[in-house]
């Protein structure tokens, strides 16, 4: 406990060990002289308890007092040198895991991920070692764990093409079966078959699982995963038939040497097709052994596991160096007679920076809330158990697209609430927002997650409509309860204190998703009575349906913070301190999206005029807060790595220090030499 | 005729000389063969006449000809090679422009700068200029206009200071006035007094326009403009006293090299301080010549030209590469029958393009009716008559936040719109979008310049409160005279049909506007009437404040829209093609703002199912013509420069080719060979 609480000071944070951190500045100390809540309980709360922030810690201080993982000078690194510092960050990081006996796929990892801010290369090695365990036999998973873990082999998951992304079924990589071999031959049929995007291609991996259309005896199957080696372990060249490189410059994920492949021909053995879901026998016979939704697990995984593990995680940081920012920089007066204020006392800046707050709250407990579902229904599904994979897969659509919708807009936002600075490198912001901006399009691009979500909206609704008032409501999935239940025609709420009740608002979220769910529905019906067939109304409506799902998600998002909020009832300050921030993502949300609550006339425009007084109430209450709520987020300075988000508030000096270590500044000045100079001097000369 | 007809042809536009230029891809050579309106007619319109057109294809010809300007290899440079790169286009151009004999600040430099995509140094040495016509006296202009037109001084204008951007007032630069020598000596007292961010001064300028307090007899005068030598002529080492750098990495803009200086008591003889507004005679008596505003005038120029000569260039860049790659990509199927389709079939996808599109026309439009108020006023406002002034700076203030927040928005989705392959640097995306989110911030931060507007609206609505019906409101600005115009309580719109009514959607946002400066200034006078000074009652009121200034700005640009089609109507096919765009701008505005449209029942729930109705329509009708009215920008290829954009639609062969040239493919694979390997083979060394 004694370790614990000494690692909980100011000490755990500021770990740069510069000359500033020596001095809080006053302006960020006085925000934390009289706490109006315990800031280090609510770090246990986010980590999941005080042993895991003890563990965390453990790691961090292991990766910021090692030299080997500095992020110093990574703003000023080329693509090649970036990649280079991340290959080298992780083979160190493996090595001292092996040497501390970390467990595979143990916390440490995790928090060591975290620690280095994500500067590690070889991370799709793991969605590939991921992969097998969900797609492969019990004899393969035996035989390739090993070898990933050991690092025997680097390996990479081949499913984007040139020419294709989303639509699975499009892929034109072939798999083709020769019986005569018992081998598949695995060929890219144009240019546009190319494997395009995935991650350690580029210049890391030897062997990538490879999605493809399979061909057995002549008939195409749907995509399968193979196995396919690609360079040499001798070498690394490319092996016969393969053709692979980098697709070079990117916005961001410098570090990740995401590649391309095409495949001429080239065979891989029967046991290299992975077979939990299907087998082809040696005669070519084709087996299937789950549906076909069964593929499309890794991805469910890989999307819960990236909203609470890598794009909220950006989210927060951003709001960390924004909000300490805040209260440093000043600018203007309130008063002719006051100083200049801090730029956190500023209603707009508050506005700013205090909803995106609000959204790190809410995604860390609704990834929270995920990933507790998908562990209780994992096992389910590995035993072909397939019930609740479509709530799962629904869920995690919604959920990736308005995280990183929501993220990227909140990121974004911080940045700019940095003014000039936030465009600086050196303040750490533009890298969020590269980064997750990117998470937009990864891993299921946004537009189309948002459909598959509306699908399964019309598909619940279609249930509720079926056999309104009957039993059959019980099969409704939970995240779509709501629609099954009667809701009022009017919102009873009359001044801006009734807005602040939970049960309120995220009931009126659900009766706005439930009309829209029902106005889209409309849409669609009628188009198809006018003669429309249903392939041509779905897409006349797909606006409107992007619309409702939207809803749902905002709605499912509420619910569920409302939810983790009656869990903290034996913690009165932190409760109090959240609800803020709950409220204030509920009511925000209400003000966006006024026309939608006032639409059927749910809410007034008086009502409105109510909801803006409070929210604008809840803007001072969280202003006395912001620094603590950040703070507890509890990143170190080396994870930060921002010149305006130091936990010591000395943001000007750092800023300045940091510049002139840049290489426009220690490279000399050629373009001066080369071409300033003889065009300076060619009038002097000439007088 | 004949050799602009010529010119209009494909082959100006398509310049790379690749091998894939040679043939067109058959479905973007489909969107092309019955265009509904006369292509090139709309280019000419666009341009500003047809004599316009011929002359910026002249100058885009002698660019794309010189291999000097080539951008091929832009996106593979480190930030040292992009400035050196740009000065040694920029210095290539000067002396171009010498031999051709180019006027100065004639035409042909604005075209050059758009066909080498920006890709120049020494931006800021013209603002340098501009500002001495703007702020110097006749004596001053006579000296320092030469030395810049020869490039025997290179000149940055040296404003923001670390700790200080948009607040004027609260610069620390001194100018201390010593009679003893007349001379003014500059001054850095604090580390957040640093110069921070101008362009030109990191690594190439000679000299800087300091804005300094003027401190003449111990007295503070404000800010004032000084010319300040910093770098020796002779071997551009800092001058005494002077420390100068550059600020290091950024977001982009790597072809500029904004730096940071800090005088230390720098001494500049009497007449090196700006005095076309005010003046210090030679015993140090201060003469004010001017009002307090005009200083601001040079920032007025700067912010409109802004508008129409960079943010909104890098939209419709985006919006030309982002339609193009969406008739050649396909994804999914319409139906099970179909091929695949192209994803601009998708009306999700038409949403997503179309709206930037209709935007970036509306602030074409409104950036040429902005520039050429200013010209009308900017001569008045030189002589000391600066009744137009507060009009043109609400004005130039608000279309430059409201442009740059929507470009940049824009410009985002129509990077995003292109899934994975929009997060490549290849295909020209990523470089608009980090550019024009610069813009936001700088030449005023946007939240600033918005409370501007706001405070000119308050202005503007006392007026009108004052002497209501009285011959006042003559003296209303233009921008406003709406707020003294009767309006009606509800639309009187039934169906979809009559939305698409050009006055009658400007009147309802009109009414829009005006309802919530009212309410914002009901809150205002509320919160006074409760016992809260002005300061605290304003500030407790901007977010509101904000939301009605954007209101108003959204009013400008449907207006200006809507004005430029009446200008139109010689041209019929022209003019229904770009009358669906500005039906489209102020649709989607009212459905995204819809709330403010319900709240006081001057639309209701079912009105705006007709809007969407409408807007949903529109979609289609937009659909046909797209290609169309993004070629009408005419972009060359070279200026394009991106493997998704260009007008033969060979995306993906562009895209494999150029990846092909990364540093990531052709420097070798370190990571490989110093970490890689010794990783991977230590197993097989211990078997």
């Amino acid at each position: 406990m004694q370790r614990q609480a000494s690692m909980g000071s100011p000490l755990h944070r500021v770990s740069l060990g510069d000359p500033w951190s020596r001095h809080m500045h006053p302006d960020i100390a006085s925000e934390r002289c009289t706490p109006s809540f315990n800031v280090e309980r609510l770090t246990n709360i986010l980590d999941g308890g005080i042993e895991k922030t003890a563990l965390r810690r453990h790691v961090e201080n292991i990766i910021s007092g090692d030299p080997e993982f500095s992020l110093k000078n990574i703003y000023f690194l080329s693509q090649n040198e970036h990649f280079e510092a991340a290959i080298r960050k992780k083979v160190h990081l493996q090595k001292l895991a092996w040497k501390l006996g970390w467990p595979e796929d143990g916390e440490e990892f995790k928090y060591a991920y975290r620690a280095v801010s994500g500067e590690l290369a070889l991370n799709i090695h793991t969605i590939f070692k991921k992969s097998i365990r969900s797609l492969g036999s019990e004899e393969q998973i035996a035989k390739w764990t090993p070898l990933c873990e050991r690092f025997q082999i680097t390996a990479t998951y081949a499913q984007t093409e040139l020419g294709h992304g989303t639509y699975l079924q499009g892929l034109e990589t072939e798999a083709t079966y020769d019986a005569a071999t018992q081998e598949f031959v695995l060929h890219s049929p144009t240019i546009t078959a190319t494997k395009w995007w995935p991650g350690d291609l580029g210049r890391a991996a030897t062997h990538a699982l490879v999605q493809a259309q399979l061909i057995c005896s002549g008939v195409r199957q749907g995509m399968h995963a193979f196995i396919v080696p690609i360079r040499s372990l001798q070498d690394h060249s490319p092996l016969p038939g393969v053709t692979v490189g980098d697709i070079g410059p990117k916005m961001d994920f410098e570090q990740t040497d995401n590649g391309f492949l095409q495949l001429d021909h080239v065979r891989v053995p029967r046991e290299n097709m992975l077979s939990r879901f299907a087998q082809v026998l040696p005669d070519g016979t084709y087996i299937k052994l789950g549906t076909a939704q069964s593929n499309y697990l890794s991805m469910v995984v890989a999307r819960v596991e990236l909203i609470g593990g890598e794009i909220n995680f950006l989210l927060k940081k951003a709001c960390v160096i924004a909000t300490r920012y805040s209260v440093i920089r000043r600018q203007s007066r309130l008063r002719p007679s006051d100083p200049e204020a801090k730029i956190l006392d500023y209603q707009t800046q508050q506005q700013k920076l205090f909803v995106p707050l609000a959204w790190a709250y809410a995604f860390h407990f609704l990834a929270n809330e995920l990933l507790d579902f998908l562990n209780s229904s994992h096992d389910d599904i590995l035993n072909r158990d397939f019930s609740l994979l479509p709530e799962l897969h629904a869920l995690s659509a919604g959920m990736k697209a308005m995280g990183s919708d929501f993220c990227a807009q909140g990121t974004e936002i911080c940045r700019r609430a940095c003014g000039g600075h936030g465009y600086s490198k050196l303040s750490g912001l533009p890298s969020l927002v590269t980064k997750v901006t990117g998470s937009c399009t990864y891993e299921g691009e946004n537009t189309v997650l948002y459909l598959q979500v509306a699908r399964f909206l019309v598909k619940s609704y279609q249930q509720v409509q079926g056999a309104p008032g009957s039993t059959l409501h019980s099969a409704l999935a939970r995240s779509v309860a709501y629609l099954a239940e009667p809701g009022l025609a009017r919102c009873p709420a009359q001044k801006a204190a009734d807005f602040l009740q939970p049960e309120l608002y995220t009931k009126a979220w659900a009766h706005v998703a439930t009309r829209l769910i029902k106005s889209s529905m409309h849409r669609l019906q009628t188009l198809m009575q006018s003669g429309a067939d249903w392939q041509e109304a779905w897409n006349q409506t797909t606006v409107v349906h992007v619309q409702a799902a939207k809803a749902h998600c905002f709605y499912v998002t509420v619910r569920t913070f409302t939810g983790a909020l009656e869990n903290l009832e034996q913690e009165p300050e932190i409760w109090r301190a959240l609800k803020c921030l709950c409220d204030l993502h509920a009511l925000h949300g209400i003000l966006t999206h006024s026309g939608d609550f006032l639409h059927d006339g749910f809410l007034s425009g008086a009502q409105i005029e109510e909801v803006r007084t409070a929210y604008l109430d809840l803007l001072l209450l969280i202003r006395k807060d912001a620094i603590l709520l950040t703070d507890a987020f509890d990143f170190t300075d080396h994870c930060l790595n921002s010149a305006l988000g130091c936990y010591d508030g000395n943001v000007y000096e750092r800023l300045f220090h940091w510049a002139q270590k840049s290489p426009t500044n220690t490279q000399g000045n050629p373009a001066y030499e080369k071409y300033l100079r003889p065009l300076l001097q060619s009038w002097s000369s000439k007088l």
